[in-house]
């Protein structure tokens, strides 16, 4: 029997695309009746307290989102193997949010915002993408492909990634050892780390001083596009560098605390982009078909893909 | 002798570049004192009037951007072979402006940034690119490109072209009889066309009553991003349709007069961006690479690229 745990969403969509996908699926949702010792399956993102610990028979737990850090933060958490969603719907969304940002930096579009609420018609001196230096920090499946198309554009592009990575037409770093060099020549940073114990704040003061300050545009770079975690960001660094001119502009999809609070000073900053966490939403559809895809795996024995591992938190 | 005729832009930046690129090329302004019977080449933009009806021993006349409609009007336009601008660099930068607008109406950007003035976190549904229809009108190779970025982001893109075209993952149409099924399919429509006596006022209320209604947006869709030229469009139709809720948003580069008056209703319209005809600025660099290369082919009788044909235009 499946159990989808989704404390806080509107499950209605999630249960009719199981159904559509798998019609001989058993599925109960986390506020039904169920008997825990029939459980092989759950999928939860928000799951009440403790009701994930009480799966005695459980075989597999669904992540339904990239992201898996608040549920390994979990007491009740099972030990059994944690699958996460990885699949070419989530990339695409992921992608074109990375590079419209980007390219909004790159293009200078708020000031051309600003130019348009004043009336004022001011083309200013433009260098092309191939004169821009792009770091991609994190280069799994989502830094990989937001690297590679924002490549295929025209950006000198680097990714940095805990392990050493290679990809053709990318300037690949890794490690402590090759993150100074990184950041030295990037002038726009996308973030896409998974949140860990390893990346809590890891944009910081000590980040962000390293950032390029040779960029082409010195009065729109470094900017940053932070699409991965809140987590991963010291919030009242990247005000303080904002301020003081170490950091010229911000993307912001995630935040400390979502929804961002009322009296955040990233709301009103004109320097600062806020979408609220819409990225790379979980359509269901897609996400669905690789649960459903991966049960069948399961079922035939063979082996899973996209299995968390618990000891890099990802 | 080659003579530089750029009345109204600041040509040190030109002149520089050809002493550069070419140091053995005898090179003269506009607005210096040379014989006329010794220019064999000239480049222009606006040229003072008369002038290069006056230059009896031309052999070739460049175009200093990728648009020659300008020229094509002038009453001394000499009788030489036109070779207009065709180079990587431009390409990239124009495409940097069209996927950066398309996927400012496609991510809905201009609601978040509403809700980032009002401090409000608002989350709003958001279909993936393959559920976009993208048109691209004009299929020369700043539209080809264009279409192609677009469509390894995951949008489904058409083009639309005079004559017809094959274009790997491009759903081609062409003609007066492939128009009308081209917009019915055109949630974000794209135009790239030269501006010819044909192509004058094109969009207007007609075609753009014609783009598709039942886009996965119906707040935000159809949507368009003229980077051709003003020329193309009927300014009073494309208002009408904004206030009409036949055109839910416009990106317009481009417009009939320029600078765009203070009084227009594009400014402050809040459906509108307009930036300061900035899509695709011509690099010094990167031209005057491509007419030393074009007089190197001419001298050695090589047969010259990227002539216009006045008959069409273009």
């Amino acid at each position: 029997m499946f159990l989808l745990a989704l404390t806080g969403w509107d499950y209605g969509p999630w249960v009719e695309r199981f159904r559509q996908a798998a019609p001989d699926l058993q599925l109960v949702t986390h506020d039904q009746d169920y008997d825990p010792t029939e459980i092989k399956y759950v999928a939860a993102w928000n799951a009440p307290d403790g009701l994930l610990g009480n799966l005695p028979n459980l075989e597999i737990m669904f992540s339904l989102g990239a992201g898996v850090d608040h549920l390994l933060k979990r007491d009740d958490l099972p030990d059994v193997p944690i699958v996460r969603v990885v699949n070419d719907d989530l990339t695409m969304r992921m992608t074109e949010w990375v590079v419209l940002q980007v390219l909004m930096h790159h293009r200078q579009q708020r000031a051309y915002d600003a130019f348009q609420r004043e009336g004022k018609w001011e083309p200013l001196w433009q260098p092309a993408a191939d004169a821009v230096r792009v770091g991609v920090m994190g280069l799994g499946v989502l830094g990989r492909d937001a690297a590679e198309k924002l490549a295929a554009l025209g950006f000198q592009v680097a990714g940095w990634s805990r392990s050493e990575k290679q990809i053709a037409g990318i300037d690949c770093f890794s490690g402590e050892a090759g993150l100074d060099e990184f950041l030295a020549r990037t002038d726009i940073l996308v973030v896409l780390l998974p949140s860990t114990p390893d990346t809590a704040g890891i944009i910081d003061k000590a980040l962000l001083g390293k950032l390029a300050q040779d960029g082409v545009l010195p009065q729109r770079f470094p900017a940053i596009v932070n699409a991965g975690r809140g987590a991963l960001q010291n919030e009242d660094d990247i005000l303080d560098a904002l301020n003081n001119g170490v950091l010229r502009a911000a993307s912001l999809d995630v935040f400390q605390q979502e929804p961002l609070p009322e009296d955040s000073a990233f709301w009103q900053h004109p320097l600062v982009t806020v979408t609220p966490h819409i990225a790379a939403d979980s359509d269901p559809a897609a996400i669905v078909e690789g649960i459903v895809e991966a049960i069948d795996r399961h079922e035939r024995d063979d082996p899973l893909i996209n299995i968390v591992d618990r000891g890099r938190g990802y």
